[in-house]
């Protein structure tokens, strides 16, 4: 009797071990606010032993572009794109007063002052802590970014099923 | 004992079997890229097998609604905002360089020429495979937009306890 | 027998309630459509008995703010950032047709009119219904606001370590 007692327990912590707590976060946004939670939640997440993923999606795949990197599209529209689109993490525009960058200085001053980590940093800080980060092939190609205008340590270019594998596996599934 | 050690099994599948990874998708933006990625998760889940169920609220609703449709509404204010926020699946904004529309032409330009799916053919596809639709009744009656206005194919007009309960049941629950 | 078939059960229900359907909200957005979706979905899922939590952050803050309240900054930029990033939950703009509040002022008449409750209505409510409040202390030091200008009732002020401990618990995490 005591061993089939045990049995579900054994088999319950089984199931609890087949979804970990597993956090996947889709970044859709480009805004320096936005961007900036994710990666505060991906980095505070790993650093309590969470699996975490990160799925860089339209203007989120600007956080991982490096700075003034140019499109190279060869047609005229992604060119153009490329031209407005500017990639960079540390660049990236506030959702909200961003006035022409002014806003988006002002709170950088104010986190340095303070001394926060800004996006770049939180960069680095995921990626040491084994933060999973995927770029998205779909919109790479929409908005002309390729491989080689990244940033170093991107762990995967791919598709919306891999993102799915992932996100079936967490309850912490974020849309930002 | 052996029938014991069975019943957590079948009883634990039948827990696995009440969460089979189902997928929610409220869709409060009417934004382009967003409408666009919340398409392409619905539809590639749906792909996959697992059940899945798009919630449309706000400007959201704009994605279901008939190209040029007017509102019915007969109060001044409602007949303003339906006259300013205009639906169909083929004319919605990108939430970054528009510029009054010809952002989001120029992307659907470079979609056509990649033979990417637009929102219209993507809410096909994902009817096929049969995601379920439902429009927000609350934010219908606020922006004046009634049933005979939607696209046909649309499953169930309800409210925010409707949404709860598919939700309460999956884990990949996203807000877009 | 008899009761090693319900230890299964009991474990199961065991783990269920350990994963009572817990419903987190992170709310970024400072937008009046996209705060009241946050509300409408917060306190209808703890009508239904579901535990909620709501984490505000960066503009997400605005609607917890007394109306009117001045930063107590002391730094200039903080001070201008204050003076333009105007509290409360009466005057949050919206996401699209704000101009200049004529927007958010005629959703608010067309609510009124239908006997919608507004946000201070639904904070209320939700208050009421023990939906849980937690302010983020990272981005209330980083845009200048301090407790005394929030809004009675606010059960927490913390970081994201405490969000995690929450979602980890949950299955209806959303980020708005």
């Amino acid at each position: 009797m005591t061993t089939t007692q045990l049995e579900p327990a054994a088999a319950l912590s089984g199931l609890r071990a087949s979804k970990p707590e597993r956090v996947t976060i889709v970044v859709l946004s480009g805004d320096m606010d936005r961007v900036m939670a994710a990666f505060i939640i991906a980095t505070g997440a790993a650093a309590m032993g969470m699996p975490v993923t990160m799925f860089f999606t339209f203007w989120g795949l600007n956080a991982l572009r490096q700075p003034g990197a140019a499109t190279s599209a060869k047609d005229w529209m992604r060119r153009m794109f490329g031209k407005l689109n500017r990639g960079g993490a540390g660049s990236l525009p506030l959702s909200r007063f961003n006035f022409g960058g002014l806003g988006a200085w002002m709170m950088k001053k104010v986190m340095a002052q303070n001394k926060m980590p800004g996006i770049p940093e939180l960069i680095e800080t995921a990626q040491d802590l084994g933060v999973r980060m995927i770029a998205c092939t779909t919109t790479m190609g929409l908005l002309g970014v390729t491989k080689d205008t990244l940033v170093g340590g991107i762990d995967q270019l791919a598709g919306v099923s891999t993102y799915l594998n992932e996100a079936r596996q967490g309850s912490v599934n974020l849309f930002i």
